[in-house]
């Protein structure tokens, strides 16, 4: 059994952590997760620049990495002006949003739930002709800091209402970090009876349960993960939520339960190392300390 | 459905901390840990105190604690001697250790991983001729610092060699955070089939997966869990091994999954709260940040 570590670090990693990286030291970020086994990578956002200065460079930052042998390059995008510029910067991949409820919706891309189905429903046939991949990230399916809990049913009508447009993929996303397995075993399977999409976990560990998270959404048929370099980020609109659940300790956990990733765990490791370097701090990740086993 | 938290922060967590606590300050955390919920707490172990000064104090902090309300306190003990010193201070139950691997178990207590067995056979007879509770923690099960990998087999040898003893209860332990949740619940599967006792779980967060494999063990059939305030502790035979899983963080765990614990979550991370405040530094625990949810 195998699943792909999608790499998030450049882009929901560094866009919600404290520190700032300039664009080149962002592209060898890029290149040192292609080197440790992510082929996958999610490089930047296309925003609105004034309201995400930290992804300002995606452009330039694009222009940089776009022919590193290996690399499948993923670029986030909201609207249209977002996935012009994307085609434009020719990503292979573009990861579209919709956030299950109306509130995180709204203040996350100024629009409702059910407005940004409708985008995606438009924009994502314009990638696909475009010959891109595509992907829809549903946000806060466990759970929402300004609704508190989200009823399955209520992303069950989010994946039903996308199946028009049919993503390659679709991920479930615990933005703010409150999943518990059994919740994610339920959620995953669930989704899988109503989609032929594939399916990607994305998983904060805010509140401990990353590692935890990721083996149930796998254990249910999540065939892609996300996870980012040391474990960097956060969210925005949930203060204390910490990062995603970092690259390393995920390769950890999946390649000890006999799951194969492709990512080298000593690779992993030193990136950690060499991200924390970078920062001048230590990293929430854990495998950069412990170090493997046996 | 339900599980005990079994508190050990006094005893495992403080005895592998940096810091040290003043006698008055551990009992203040005992008798914190029996407000929030906990009943059985691991107030100390009664060791050779030149070998072990941060719990030098056993006698004295017992004589604070014995008659606190809804306390019941257990003491680890590896020899007769301290069993004498445990029974004098009037713990309620006596917790003793094997460990599987021959070389760890060594310089963990000065003897092999069979005449620890011998040692409990010996002593838990006279351990519950005094009316204590008795169980026996097997440390290193899912791996060990000296000999690597620990095949089942071992573990379940140990199991069956004690037996004869028929203690209340026995424990499975990832001394050094090293095992993943299919391993945990492999494991205490095969071990239910050997012994009448309950079992109890005893995870590090050493490698991310303490929760993950929390849940595990609850789910294979483990009723009680150990878990430290605030996720202090170590292992001073694995210097990067973190805390055990923190105590807020487990309640939130099972809570959310629907496993009553008896533990009231808004008073556990308030210790944890008033723990990292005495030591004035952030403590490995999730649930003191974050706070609950929703």
């Amino acid at each position: 059994m195998s699943v792909e570590i999608v790499e998030v670090g450049p882009r929901d990693g560094l866009q919600n952590h404290p520190a700032t990286l300039p664009t080149e030291q962002k592209a060898e970020l890029v290149r040192r997760a292609v080197v440790a086994g992510s082929r996958r990578v999610e490089v930047t956002s296309f925003v609105n620049p004034a309201k995400v200065p930290k992804l300002a460079d995606a452009d330039e930052l694009m222009a940089i990495v776009r022919d590193e042998p290996d690399l499948v390059p993923i670029g986030l995008a909201m609207n249209e002006r977002g996935l012009n510029r994307a085609i434009a910067a020719r990503v292979a991949e573009v990861n579209f949003v919709v956030i299950v409820s109306d509130t995180f919706c709204r203040r996350n891309q100024g629009m409702s739930s059910a407005e940004a189905v409708a985008e995606v429903l438009r924009l994502l046939p314009m990638a696909r002709d475009h010959g891109l991949g595509t992907s829809v990230t549903i946000g806060a399916t466990f759970g929402c800091p300004f609704e508190g809990e989200i009823p399955l049913e209520r992303v069950l009508r989010v994946v039903d209402n996308l199946e028009p447009a049919a993503p390659d993929e679709v991920a479930l996303a615990d933005t703010i970090g409150v999943a518990v397995p059994s919740q994610v075993q339920r959620a995953f399977a669930a989704v899988r009876e109503r989609t032929s999409a594939n399916l990607r976990g994305h998983f904060h560990n805010t509140r401990n349960l990353g590692l935890a998270n990721v083996l149930a959404a796998v254990g249910a048929g999540a065939r892609a993960i996300d996870a980012s370099v040391g474990g960097i980020g956060g969210c925005p609109f949930a203060p204390a939520a910490t990062g995603n659940v970092a690259t390393e300790d995920v390769v950890y956990a999946l390649e000890r339960s006999g799951i194969s990733t492709g990512v080298s765990q000593d690779a992993a490791i030193d990136n950690a190392r060499w991200l924390s370097g970078v920062f001048g701090t230590q990293l929430p990740g854990m495998l950069s300390r412990s170090g493997g086993f046996p």
